[in-house]
């Protein structure tokens, strides 16, 4: 590239880290932006060109930024808050929302930036940490051939795979929260298979070995059932992080007139294992739900 | 082997023909039983030794028995019925029931086998009609060790791997029962997931490819939900099954006095789609559930 590209990654948590990582090795002009010194202090050494806790100093100079933080009121407090970047950004800039939010918060965020002249992806992201860091995320992106284009650089520096859903706004979180539909419910239903084992008497040891081994298996059941079979709930993925995502995808169904079943119920098993304490354990941990069982690692739950 | 192993091989369906054809292959003296004389004049031309619709005649020549038939009545009136053959097989003949039933049924089927100085193993399988066609299916095998000697011939020609689950026959059952929970759970979400994305007006092709490479994805979704996306619900496994089976998770629930939210709901499901006529079509079917959307091949459902 003959011009640099200034992108400021706002957000360096486990994703919002590994993309702006990922932004470097790629050669843009890469910003980090967290509340977090030792955020901030990591990303400097890895070779930032400057890192803050706000962007607007920075505003002027951006091509694009690119939200990585928890949810639609971080992200509209961060662009449009009463210290809002938003209204400081050059007209043109692209505005990237990966951020796991409802379509309908991704539909007003574009109208409203789009008032100010900017551009915006609607564009959120799967693949967990470790593909972060290596510039693989899985890219679910909808908006305008304009911010498509004027991401390019950014999209081509932190994506293995970039989905073009379609032109609208809320379209791209759309297809993440179904993803997130079938993550959720695949994590209970592995918990709750694995309980009824347990409760049968049979080995988990051998139960997760079969299932791994036919036709019952999922993405999820495989990476998070050894969290129960050694007994460690340190979370990766905490259980409130699938309270936020099944009730975006109840919202969703909401919007639609559209019933649930199944996601409906899975995420009263997420909403009961917060409300007794696990809200930030390891999503596995809502299998601490079901009592009468021993786990490894656990007393007997009464 | 220097004596020959003389088997019969009882309900020639898609996997009990599979396993037939394994125990030819193995060099087993194999014998097919089926009330249908198309699937006997199938094994015929595949070099059994005899096929007929009843093994009685039989009965003093056989080493083993393997009952491949749809449920646990047909099972308890082949051997034990008013024309049983149980009473008519040598002592010390092995049995080994690979049919899905119930732990109970295993359970109680072993102790009425042992009175007549039977071997019995409960030993479910899965795997599909191609695995068992190329002698690789998963067996999940409880019983005595004389059970597993006896038949290790059979359990040679028809697995790929051998899970020794317990001595107490019952065991098999209930790790099989365990894995039908996850796979009807996961056909079932399946489908939820792409009847909300019809409805959000996502394309289902798309949604497929998104989940197909990221951490949503299960083999059921991977699977199955290609059939949504042609239309074609021509039964490879049908919906009734999945009523069967997840009958058998909540009685094996209800045994243990255990809440199973996601796989009762499951179950309301399928029976949902069973009473609504589509019952012999394919499981993926259950996706005809969900009104107001419009799927592949289907007019609008309302």
């Amino acid at each position: 590239m003959s011009t640099p590209f200034h992108v400021a990654v706002i957000g360096l948590g486990a994703m919002g880290m590994g993309a702006a990582r990922s932004c470097l090795r790629a050669g843009l002009t890469t910003y980090g932006i967290d509340l977090s010194e030792s955020a901030r202090s990591q990303l400097q050494q890895a070779g930032a060109a400057a890192v803050m806790a706000d962007a607007r100093p920075l505003a002027e100079t951006l091509d694009a930024v690119l939200l990585l933080v928890v949810n639609a009121a971080q992200v509209r407090r961060i662009l449009l808050g009463e210290e809002g970047l938003a209204r400081h950004l050059k007209p043109g800039t692209a505005v990237m929302i990966s951020s796991t939010i409802s379509a309908a918060d991704a539909a007003s965020l574009a109208g409203e930036l789009a008032q100010l002249g900017l551009l915006m992806l609607d564009a959120p992201v799967s693949g967990g940490a470790i593909k972060a860091d290596a510039g693989e995320m899985t890219v679910m992106a909808a908006g305008a051939e304009a911010a498509f284009d004027k991401l390019a650089p950014v999209l081509d520096a932190v994506a293995g795979r970039v989905y073009r859903v379609g032109s609208d706004p809320g379209q791209g979180s759309t297809v993440k929260i179904i993803h997130q539909l079938l993550a959720g419910v695949h994590i209970a239903v592995a918990a709750e298979a694995m309980a009824l084992a347990s409760k049968a008497g049979i080995s988990l040891d051998l139960m997760y070995d079969v299932v791994t081994h036919a036709a019952g298996n999922s993405w999820m059941f495989e990476n998070r059932m050894p969290r129960v079979l050694t007994g460690d709930y340190q979370a990766r993925s905490a259980v409130d992080i699938f309270v936020k995502d099944l009730n975006l995808v109840a919202d969703t169904a909401r919007a639609l007139h559209f019933p649930l079943p199944l996601a409906s119920t899975a995420l009263n098993m997420f909403l009961a294992a917060s409300n007794a304490g696990h809200g930030h354990e390891d999503d596995s941990a809502v299998i601490k739900t079901f009592s009468g069982i021993q786990l490894p690692g656990q007393e007997e739950r009464s």
